[in-house]
């Protein structure tokens, strides 16, 4: 019979450690876990960069990856957007009853090679379990702290004339997922998902007047950017011919009534640099593989306080504002 | 009509924003909260402290507490046995639709007094939410930060003849909650919901010989003594009469059918110290409020290695094991 997780394995008891000792401990083995305490110790000098994420992507496995490499990348992203080095995450789970324990598997080994790409360990964890119906297979929390490399990274800091830049094309994991929970998995449609902290220390390290960094995962590019400019002197406007778009995501969102430019990316890099520093950055994104495809999109303008504008291939122009309501429930 | 949560609240865009600026940055205003990222900053030059819990417990509202209150007080507790003073929370909700936003204010509410009461500040957070039947109205997960002030605290340094103290009586959480759950809130019995980092500073400031700390929760005190000896060549002999249990709690065990030792405690403290110091860590616990039922329970053997040996009232003698299944799901 399938083994499956059960109540028992939430009890904090012998089926809890169990699962703590045959699963999880060798996967992100490392000193700081051996001790296995509440918490765990580790060493440092530096000022610090904290974050948190839960995951409840529905569903857990997609193309191009799964909750498990989610929840490592969004946090490590989370971390190196505020120009740290990510060096540790927690792990924390939630897991449904009856949740077939190779699935949990097959995430947490997603877990341990996607940490390992990213040069993090998993220092400390917890397991909770929920009756059936009270969850949706696994929900997944990591929180990470980084040592900052580069301080003074923020969206005050940007000025009239300064480039935006985006790593790559947009709205592939949204636009993925919804595709993968409609039933319709076939296709080269994958999400984008991938830890961005190579592209991040490629951009930070060419000493380029980068004013701010940021993954714009939930509400996609156009949030983020309107995050960027709220309540500010200064607008961006955005070149829609410039932003990439693969074809068969530009389809997907036709068919799905979505715009790509909502939905979320969870490999993909928006950076707003000094003009005259906009050739160097993107050269240093193109030489990375998560980097490739990268364009500056717009530039930032006093013509628009506190609007993000789009200029339409057709020649008009658009406001776009932040997401209103739920586009796209539990992509992330 | 009443507010509620909706999927909208979720969704990276206006209503999500709304919630974080209206219900939680004014509950939990610093510094590096300001900012606004996706992580947040901290100042920092000793060795670190990590820790991260996930919060299930139902009802979400019980005698004593909250989840709230409960998430502070967890992840301050797992910082504060491992030597570390905690400084630093973030704080993730993954929210049920149809949660009444009243019902979330209340416990942001009380997660903010928790927070100002032991002395710590939530610096980043995340908010996401699932669907109706696909959540339990509120799951919380803190991971935290603290500065290791007394390092070495382990298991592995206990000795044959150390004393085993507990900071006040056993299996009030457990008990407090499982009443609350089958609708039976009157009376008495409240949970220990409590911070107990003042409490550890207080033991550890004594300069006394402490092994280990630990704050017995799921599994309770027969679980975590467990875990202190197992494998190794020690034991620990327990004497039942002296460990301290409030008949209420004793009465409703008898009812429920469960063991005070096994019930789960959110406010408690093992500690593990030389013999020749016991007295002088029960003074120091008894001086705080959290400790002022302290009690030498036990002390570490070599008679019984790996085991945990109940001395009973009426002279005999019985091994307790760790929890097995799941006694009380859902507690914490």
């Amino acid at each position: 019979m399938e083994e499956i997780i059960t109540l028992d394995y939430g009890s904090g008891g012998r089926k809890t450690a169990r699962l703590i000792e045959k699963l999880l401990v060798p996967a992100f083995s490392n000193p700081a876990l051996d001790s296995l305490g509440d918490g765990a110790i580790i060493e440092g000098a530096e000022r610090l960069a904290f974050s948190t994420d839960s995951f409840v992507v529905d569903p857990i496995f997609f193309p191009g990856g799964d909750i498990g490499k989610l929840a490592v990348c969004g946090t490590v992203n989370d971390l190196a957007v505020c120009g740290a080095a990510p060096k540790y995450l927690s792990l924390a789970l939630i897991l449904e009853e009856g949740l077939p324990m190779r699935e949990l598997e097959t995430v947490v080994a997603s877990i341990q090679k996607a940490a390992e790409s990213a040069g993090v360990q998993i220092v400390t964890g917890d397991t909770k379990v929920v009756e059936k119906g009270r969850g949706d297979k696994l929900y997944i929390n990591t929180a990470g702290i980084g040592f900052v490399k580069y301080p003074g990274l923020s969206p005050r800091s940007i000025r009239a004339g300064d480039a935006v830049i985006v790593s790559g094309t947009v709205g592939d994991h949204g636009t993925a997922v919804m595709l993968a929970r409609s039933g319709m998995m076939e296709g080269e449609l994958c999400s984008d998902c991938a830890a961005l902290n190579g592209l991040c220390e490629a951009v930070l390290s060419t000493g380029a007047a980068v004013r701010v960094l940021r993954d714009p995962t939930r509400g996609g590019v156009a949030t983020t950017l309107n995050e960027f400019i709220e309540g500010g002197e200064l607008g961006i406007i955005l070149d829609e011919e410039k932003i990439p778009v693969r074809p068969q995501v530009q389809a997907a969102c036709d068919m799905l009534g979505l715009d790509p430019l909502y939905c979320a990316n969870e490999g993909k890099l928006l950076a707003v640099v000094d003009a005259s520093d906009a050739e160097c950055v993107l050269a240093a994104m193109r030489e990375t593989d998560a980097g490739r495809d990268a364009a500056v999109i717009g530039k930032v303008s006093a013509e628009t306080p506190g609007r993000l504008v789009l200029q339409t291939a057709f020649g008009g122009r658009r406001i776009l504002q932040k997401l209103t309501g739920a586009q796209l429930p539990r992509i992330c």
